[in-house]
């Protein structure tokens, strides 16, 4: 026992480093996106390459296979606690997947990332799809050998699945394919609904220009009501601009960034809302479990449900807008003085087919997903090629959603992901919405009140339940089991879409 | 040959990536410094405990040690370039100094510097010196052991002499008393010429409220002044905000902080001026060094020759004011608008003696400096306990600059050098100083019109000059034979008391 206690607490050691690490390096990515003058971006990039290559070489540590070794092979491994026996199973994943990838192949893997991630922008830039396609083929080439060896790593059953598994442990095409025809199928119906009503929103309200000095103090206001600290003596946040959105850090530094345009204000509001989500995800990470894989967040799913959470189910209803539109009002001045409460909730609610994704309302956004998700799986399967995307994406989102796409920059070049070898990440953002609909349901039980004490402002019996419930598991189950934890039940569709459904019926009287 | 030239290359590219590591933990300490939440402080540690660890295997990696013995002791060494050699030097200087301090004594001396700047921290704020006298000692026997070991390495001729080197190469206490002797003489006679003039300066214009939003203002367009870049789009620079102003980064990213107090606007343009002649100097060290240890400034007085040049010799000047102070009557609306040119350059130079070094005068600055060095050289010379410090320095206040000092917060416990261990750092403060009297000589040979080309707001030429003549060495001379490069002279005190003399005798008319 003394042996095994001794190598697991060298191991973790080891990840200790590795994950105080790999904090520090989202600093420096943090720095360059929001800090750094554009001079430097030379000397940032052999600083990202090095630390890159300290990074894997701590986390290929061939000491870390024996001690791995050591511990698995012991007498007494079964006496480990359930948390120590997640900490190994993580670190071990981890490990195989780094250690079995060959390195020219992550080498060449990360340069062409770089090399297509550039030619994308040029190429959107031009509306040029052909500039695009010979180095996206070269990409998908080296994506698919990798995705080749995952898939005898984690033993999955095609290359496509090691992917998502990267970002949705044990998740498979085979079932994400079947829950998403069910949500397509409700959500292709609510549109229909929708659509038909002849209640339309007044989406002119959200055109008034509002200066962005305003924004910035709407954003703080914002991360109050939530209880994202970004200005006290001990917060662990803080809100900068970037063109696109993100949340980084670890525990008690998690920074949030968006973007101010003068002349669409909520467009900050709910990305300061949606990174919020994220934030007080990782901020509420079991502390005891810091600088350990099990205090790590589950998955790339369940952290798009936290803020899909805030963004949506919280930061787009009624209750929560009866407590904020008198304080956007008060902080506008008199830009919004004359919008009453519902023309305004029905704004940001607006159902409305659009070509761009992350401008999609609630109703729509799953099937630009879903739309996505096909092209991703029938590329890995070898149905369809690079040159046919065009073609594909633009056919469906005729079908889905009944848009002509004028030219491939507002169409299949419109995200970065592909671009930079993200494939297998875009279900989880559909993923997240179905779990954030099933939290609701079960949030319901426990503080059935919790839409009069938004109303009133008080974020914080949302914010325990989601604390005591999510963020606390950490990353002690995989998504599937973690949901079932939460809400004794499957991953289940029928929540979401019941959410939906009582919303905007009430929203477009149906 | 080969053999050699490759040893070279292997040499450099593990300096190269030290170099680059460096650049990298120098953004984190700029992050916890300025953008940091304040809830991080304890994960931020932890980064740069192991950053550190990282950069002490990276410094002292045993094949550095054999790199060099293959290349010293090659048949063809000497048929290496002179660049080439000073490169060798200056890396096999520091792989000695880091390999021979034994890592227990690197890590005891790191943990008491910590507990010793905390507990100043809060005997400063108690005016307790008894309170920090114990962790003082502690300090400085750790201090002493260090520079003992570093004596035998660098063969100096005493541990202080060791401390010294690390500042300004291969400068010693002995040479330093010389010219501080001969400084302090010239400093006493114009203090008493300066305090018999019946003209005083009116400084209560300084004290004239200006918004920090307006202060801002001012910064930036001083630095565009200066040509310190930190606006355009291919900015190398940026001004933030801390308590106490600092310059960090390498080449194409050097940042500079300053801090804004609403009743003394001057403090943050003398502190960006100051600031940015650091940073000027980082951004022009020869670019095709980069990454070499030759590409690095000279010594901590170089440095400090830079910023007091640009500070003082240009900031300080009639010249300077005659173009900015409409520009800065501009920016305050109608703050200053009664302030003749003559009535703001006397206010900015009023010469009087006061408790606190950072706020001196330029004709009583290094009179601080003259009393810390004699104090830090009796104390490692053991002449002198830590106990005595507090009497010894109010009677030097006293001798110096007339003043009685009430307590040891306004006395010896004013700065935190000696708490964070950095002993020996105080008379590079001063050679400066020196340094920069030496090359305004130089300069004026050389760009005769200087002044009018200033007063047209150019800065163009000054800049052109120091970078030519000061920068583009980086450090491929020890401090003492770069100004002889510059001047053609040796360390000379004449220089900077007759710069003083000229300016000080038309400002108080003697």
């Amino acid at each position: 026992m003394e042996v095994l206690e001794s190598s697991y607490k060298k191991l973790m050691d080891k990840v200790k480093n590795l994950l105080i690490f790999q904090s520090a390096v989202s600093i420096i990515h943090w720095d360059m996106e929001t800090m750094m003058p554009p001079k430097a971006i030379n000397i940032r990039s052999q600083q990202l390459a090095l630390l890159s290559a300290i990074e894997h070489r701590m986390s290929t540590d061939p000491e870390i296979g024996k001690l791995l070794d050591n511990i698995m092979r012991s007498p007494h491994y079964e006496e480990l606690g359930h948390i120590q026996k997640r900490n190994i199973y993580l670190i071990k994943k981890q490990y195989d997947e780094q250690t079995r990838l060959p390195e020219e192949l992550v080498a060449a893997i990360a340069k062409q990332r770089a090399i297509t991630t550039d030619v994308w922008k040029k190429a959107k830039a031009a509306k040029n799809f052909s500039m695009f396609k010979p180095e996206l083929e070269k990409l998908l080439e080296l994506e698919k050998k990798a995705a080749e060896i995952l898939m005898e790593v984690k033993q999955t059953k095609t290359p496509y699945d090691a992917l998502i598994d990267i970002f949705e442990p044990k998740m498979t095409a085979e079932a994400i394919a079947k829950v998403f025809g069910e949500l397509k199928e409700g959500l292709v119906l609510l549109l229909r609904k929708c659509e038909a009503s002849l209640k339309k929103p007044d989406t002119s309200i959200l055109q008034r220009r509002v200066p962005i000095e305003i924004q910035r103090k709407i954003a703080k206001e914002l991360a109050k009501t939530v209880e994202y600290d970004i200005e006290s003596n001990t917060a662990g946040g803080r809100i900068d601009e970037t063109e696109h959105p993100f949340t980084t850090g670890y525990y008690d530094d998690v920074r949030i960034t968006t973007h101010y345009h003068e002349n669409n204000f909520a467009s900050s509001i709910f990305s300061v809302l949606h990174e919020a989500g994220h934030a007080i995800y990782e901020q509420n990470l079991n502390p005891e479990w810091i600088y350990q894989p099990v205090g790590t967040a589950c998955s790339s799913g369940f952290h798009e449900s936290q803020s899909r959470f805030v963004e949506n189910i919280i930061g787009r209803s009624k209750e929560f807008w009866s407590y904020f539109l008198p304080k956007l009002k008060e902080i506008t001045g008199n830009i919004l003085s004359d919008v009453s409460l519902n023309a305004f909730v029905h704004a940001v609610n607006e159902v409305k087919p659009s070509k761009i994704r992350v401008e999609a309302d609630e109703v729509t956004y799953c099937l630009h997903i879903i739309i996505r998700f096909n092209i991703e799986r029938d590329l890995f399967a070898e149905k369809i090629s690079v040159g046919e995307l065009p073609e594909i994406w633009n056919q469906n989102y005729k079908d889905y959603l009944g848009l002509t796409i004028e030219n491939d920059s507002e169409g299949v070049m419109q995200d970065t992901h592909w671009a930079s070898g993200l494939f297998g990440y875009f279900p989880s953002y559909a993923l997240g919405n179905i779990y954030s609909g099933q939290i609701l349901v079960q949030m319901e039980k426990e503080q059935a009140n919790w839409r009069e004490q938004i109303s009133r402002g008080n974020f914080s019996p949302v914010k325990s339940w989601l604390v005591n419930n999510v963020h606390r598991y950490g990353n002690l189950y995989d998504p599937a089991d973690l949901i079932k934890k939460i809400t004794d039940k499957e991953l289940d569709v029928k929540p979401y879409i019941k959410y939906l459904e009582e919303k905007y019926s009430k929203l477009y009287d149906f």
